[in-house]
């Protein structure tokens, strides 16, 4: 899956993910059905899969992957959950790459069951059902080995691929990540681990299945983690609305453009509240925000020698 | 909430919590309903269901509190998120403290997605709705301060409580969790922030409702943490199946027995298996596990001069 990740992001000359990060909140209230007769958590998790839907449809040609955050379906219960899955399916049925961003993280056993959930399957009787069957899910490494172990083996068996938090985009991740342990930072301690976890897991073009995530808001850091480990993939969040530039990106990219993938969830979503897009429908503003990321970034790119073959 | 976990404790005389991790293939074959116009998922997850309601009445009177393992949950898709919604619902109904073992964790904003969903509430309109509900969640704070605050806000808001990952029960969670940063181990320093992020949680009893998960299998950093943190209460799971001892389980526990609650989730779900209760259902074999437990952990404590008062 990693490389026919890098294949949709070189044919379509975009790095880019969509981060379908889609609260309530975010739908333009002319968008929302007039279906009333739900309960609130449906109706809001109806609402949300169908922005979701006219969303894809409005990007599936010009990025090769989109992003979907548990948390923001979990918060609507079981139905919100449905519309995360039923979200996966119609992402994957555009064509695009899914990245189910969950963040798991337990014991051997457990780490089994999410991955069986997320990336496997699900044995009942003889019965080996795919569940949320995502192609790609972000996991913690805190536990160490035995809580990552099972979803590599499953990133080998159903050729999926995982992000591992290493230096995260939030103002307080080096509280804990930046503190060293005999001269290097917990972050590259967890890079170290993800490229040893990843080790069975190289694809054609050099880069692991088992990959990272580094905050845009770290260029500096992504800097030494990616001369330390070339061969890391990298999801990057943090570009826009938190603060991240497009010069902050080049760290993780050789000279062909390849290394990562750069996330944009609230800037796309709600571009249709921001100014340069007034009087647009929300998924042609998405559209045109997510153009004007592409331009930002390939020019960035540009001045910095790097370009796709 | 930290409060009543306590007193519910005392009362019970029960430092106990029963795990239900519960899998499929655990379910006894002559429990397993006879309706099977249901897909799989849906049929495993509705017996999974019945099995927890008919365990949870079997050990009500004699635990305070269940945890609900989420990953064998969403192993199971949506009708498995039911099945663990609606199981939290029956065990509050029987009047149990419930824990919510999600470790979830992110960066502030979709952190507060994951608190809605699990402590707090989701506002849709003008209405504040309680989704999952539970009484305590389980987090993970490789991310910091700013991915524990909004639980730690629920927690005030709603009186409800949280377990940071501290030091974990598996093999490997040393490979992080034990590496020295200038004289103190990651798992040290993560004590101490969790100490910080609950100091203004502190119930009557002086333990904090941000508490923290310490594996029964590491009583000698039991030992150190509970030294440095008198007021951390601890979540041990690891007894049982894991190999942690009763006597293991000591450094957690002050004289008048307070200071953490013990998990078993395998050995307890599972006890019909053993041949110790060959014959039993699995619910009154379940019942004289947690029995054999409780006596366990009650005789160790009279050995090492620890009373409920």
């Amino acid at each position: 899956m990693i490389d026919r990740l890098i294949e949709d992001i070189v044919r379509k000359q975009s790095p880019i993910c969509v981060g379908l990060d889609t609260k309530f909140d975010y739908i333009p209230a002319d968008f929302l059905s007039r279906e009333y007769s739900m309960n609130p958590l449906q109706y809001a998790a109806s609402n949300i899969f169908q922005y979701n839907c006219t969303l894809i449809d409005a990007i599936a040609d010009i990025v090769p992957a989109v992003k979907v955050q548990a948390a923001y379906y979990e918060m609507y219960g079981c139905e919100g959950m449905k519309a995360f899955h039923d979200t996966i399916v119609y992402a994957k049925n555009a064509g695009l790459v899914v990245i189910a961003d969950v963040k798991r993280n337990d014991i051997g056993a457990t780490a089994t069951a999410y991955s069986s959930a997320y990336l496997g399957r699900t044995k009942i009787g003889d019965e080996e059902i795919p569940v949320f069957d995502a192609d790609f899910a972000t996991v913690n490494g805190y536990l160490g080995t035995d809580g990552i172990a099972p979803f590599v083996e499953d990133c080998k068996k159903y050729k999926k691929g995982i992000f591992v938090l290493v230096k995260t985009s939030n103002k307080s991740s080096g509280e804990l990540q930046d503190l060293k342990i005999e001269g290097k930072t917990v972050y590259e301690r967890m890079a170290d681990f993800v490229e040893q976890w990843g080790s069975e897991c190289v694809g054609k073009y050099g880069f692991s299945a088992v990959g990272a995530v580094i905050g845009a808001t770290y260029p500096e850091q992504a800097e030494k983690i990616r001369e330390a480990h070339p061969g890391l993939f990298v999801l990057i969040p943090g570009y826009g609305a938190q603060g991240g530039s497009a010069q902050g990106l080049v760290p993780n990219f050789d000279k062909k453009g390849l290394g990562g993938i750069v996330n944009n969830s609230r800037a796309i979503l709600t571009a249709y509240q921001n100014e340069k897009y007034a009087g647009m429908q929300f998924d042609i503003a998405a559209r045109e925000a997510t153009l004007n990321m592409q331009r930002d970034i390939l020019d960035t790119f540009d001045k910095n020698g790097i370009a796709y073959e």
